[in-house]
């Protein structure tokens, strides 16, 4: 099977940019010696988790408990559910473990911590848990200098159905720094802030052996990760046009694009529209408002070749419209319809999650392997 | 089972909402004395089709070929695919047909008319295909007056493997239209204008049997469709915070929430964090930029009584961050970890892409029935 030969809109990997994004990440984790624990939240692919663990089954981080059974199921153990877990997902979460995975799970508060251990105790298990640390008023988690960190370690350590394992952070912050000297402050604060809660909780008294850091811009452009025990990183795997707009990666190191077709040519608005639209390039639009505002995702040929001019202008559910970039005249003779293009997205992570499989190439025009994901929750 | 025994996030569906949504459309076209072909790319459903046929089969019309050969396996028969068919898909179209359905396409090219009628030649096969006319400079199609729709018709008529069967068009401006008077005049101007294509195409001596208009705005604020055959209209069945911001609905007509629970307090930023972040609530924000800006959503209790008060700021992968909507301080005690609320959507299509089924309730909390939807290409 051929490029060619595939339906579209789908997802195409080129494996050898997939390849060369994981390799970097795991020679940046060796460099700076932490435990390599992706994200596996952007593929949520079981061939690109195991790229990622060298060929082989590694430490991962989840996003959702679907991707926690998808891969415990596939045999990986050592997952960290990284989205706060509620009393009313601890059945579910079990029922993990108590099929093999040694899976934890984070949470920001106290009452919770003790939740969990009455659940715990009530079932004679014990729930290993990480407290979120905000490093950066981001997203959830506690400052690494509140009194009520302290709280939630104190419950989770005492709580007979509870282990404290550890701090988790994601440097959110980081997807708003627009230099290399931005996103170098960034790892920095967060290696400072996340070491620090770690600290607090160890001079309390309480053990800490999990320091959990991550996300693609600060692993990218830390030099010195020096207390941490591990780096978590999703979007590397793919990259995407936010990242390289970031500095995290160039435009061709982008391993995932929109297979799409043109399917109409407006003559008299100098515009062509191809089947991928708001459900196939996902309706993201990080890069907006930034130097390298690209639409709905850059638009290459088949062969993966930027094409510098060409714009994704809107995405209507099943429409795609492409226009050139400065307004020029469009030349429809070099974009027949029935012509393959191909869209790097803005955001690799929701790109990817309207779609059940990936079509990987390998230097060549060959699918040489299709790969499964998996969705929901 | 009850909403409370919901693994979040998911999709509620307010049957009691919905069927008086679609029954509201289903009036109006027998009213303006129409065939009603409603667009089911928004539910992607089969109990929700079969409601929109009056409990029974009806016409209806798809955004891809996957939902044609969903709902043709479930029997639906007269199917009009809505989107430019292309020739490197007529394989699999085809395969539809001779499944049994009567599976009409669109095209605005001459030359594509040309190589489906080769394509039916060479396979004794005859397809039957409408134009699509562009009524608003929006999407796709031809003017009503241009020359080339003419020529695309007698490539149809004349082709030996095709059958022009009329037009259609979609009035797509509608949807930047914010007054009453304006709606009514993209109503009319749709009217008019795909009545004046066929009134074309029939004077140059061609059939034009199907003259195809639709979208839920135009549909609902259109007075008199003389001269059309057929009313599409989508996104009626659920409506959406977009449709209530143009006035096509009221919020409490929105039948589609995401169920969501609240999973972090961020006590020192006055803001709370769900489990309904940009894969489960979408990164649509089309609402945004008009004087109806909703974030990503709005936000309701529970019961689906919306809260006026709070508002989606921003949607991460898997974390949904909830303010207040003018800055006053977050009553964190009004809103426990654990505590379920509902997100009415930004627009009903995108964030129905995200899953496989619907949880219906009909009047109380309890689940009364689950929906398959079909995603995908």
């Amino acid at each position: 099977m051929q490029i060619n030969d595939l339906y579209t809109p789908c997802l195409i990997i080129d494996k050898n940019k997939l390849k060369t994004n994981i390799n970097r990440m795991r020679e940046k984790a060796k460099k700076l010696n932490v435990i390599f624990r992706p994200h596996v939240k952007t593929a949520k692919s079981i061939p690109v988790a195991l790229l990622c663990g060298g060929d082989a089954i590694g430490p991962i981080t989840v996003s959702t408990l679907r991707e926690a059974e998808y891969f415990a199921d596939a045999g990986f153990t050592d997952i960290i559910y990284a989205v706060s877990i509620i009393p009313e997902k601890l059945t579910r979460a079990k029922a993990i473990i108590d099929g093999g995975a040694d899976l934890k799970f984070i949470i920001d508060n106290a009452d919770i911590a003790r939740k969990i251990s009455e659940f715990g105790i009530k079932n004679n298990f014990i729930f290993k848990i990480l407290i979120e640390v905000d490093v950066d008023m981001h997203r959830a988690g506690l400052s690494a200098d509140a009194p009520e960190l302290l709280n939630v370690a104190r419950a989770l350590h005492e709580g007979a159905g509870t282990e404290l394992c550890g701090v988790l952070t994601h440097a959110g912050e980081s997807y708003d720094c627009y230099s290399k000297a931005e996103l170098m402050n960034a790892a920095e604060d967060e290696r400072a802030s996340i070491t620090l809660a770690a600290q607090n909780i160890r001079s309390a008294g309480m053990p800490c052996d999990i320091i959990s850091c991550g996300s693609t811009p600060t692993a990218t452009f830390a030099n010195d990760l020096s207390g941490v025990t591990e780096l978590r990183a999703g979007v590397f795997v793919f990259q995407d046009a936010f990242q390289a707009g970031l500095g995290c990666c160039s435009n061709d190191d982008i391993a995932l694009s929109v297979l799409c077709t043109v399917i109409s040519h407006k003559n008299n608005q100098d515009r062509i529209i191809t089947d991928a639209g708001g459900v196939a390039l996902s309706k993201d639009q990080s890069t907006r408002g930034t130097d390298f505002d690209c639409g709905y995702g850059l638009v290459a040929d088949v062969n993966g070749k930027i094409l510098d001019n060409l714009f994704v202008t809107s995405a209507n559910q099943e429409h795609g419209i492409i226009t050139t970039k400065d307004g020029s005249e469009f030349d429809f003779s070099a974009y027949p319809i029935g012509t393959q293009l191909r869209i790097l997205p803005n955001h690799s992570c929701m790109t990817a999650a309207a779609y059940n499989e990936y079509n990987v190439i390998d230097g060549s025009s060959e699918i040489v392997e299709t790969w499964q994901r998996c969705n929901g929750w």
